[in-house]
């Protein structure tokens, strides 16, 4: 196994725990992906992966939950 | 058929669409509602029904989506 990546990314739009909910919900199904957690104040994402994400996936999943990726 | 009552409310703490549906969907189970319009700056929820609604199943209603009635 090799050892997990973590990225952090910020998310603009985010006001609820029902963002926070969406958010993880679609960043969680990028392939490799092993953890995600969001601070809801900073919009700070934490993801943990198996392998590098292409930032191109992490915006995708962020824009299909509704919000944008800063 | 009676004529539709309808009446208004304020609603604290939704923050989002994702608010406004949880609202909506836990109003819309209330017996005898017709029709429910949430206004998300304001928090003004407008509910039209057949009859009178107890205050306390609107009250209950919006507790159980995570709000509070003002």
């Amino acid at each position: 196994m090799t050892t997990p990546i973590t990225n952090t990314y910020t998310v603009a739009g985010m006001t609820c725990a029902h963002c926070v909910s969406s958010v993880t919900e679609e960043v969680s199904e990028i392939d490799g992906v092993l953890e995600v957690a969001v601070d809801l104040p900073s919009g700070v994402v934490t993801i943990t992966s198996e392998q590098l994400l292409p930032d191109d996936s992490v915006r995708a999943a962020v824009e299909e939950a509704g919000y944008q990726l800063q």
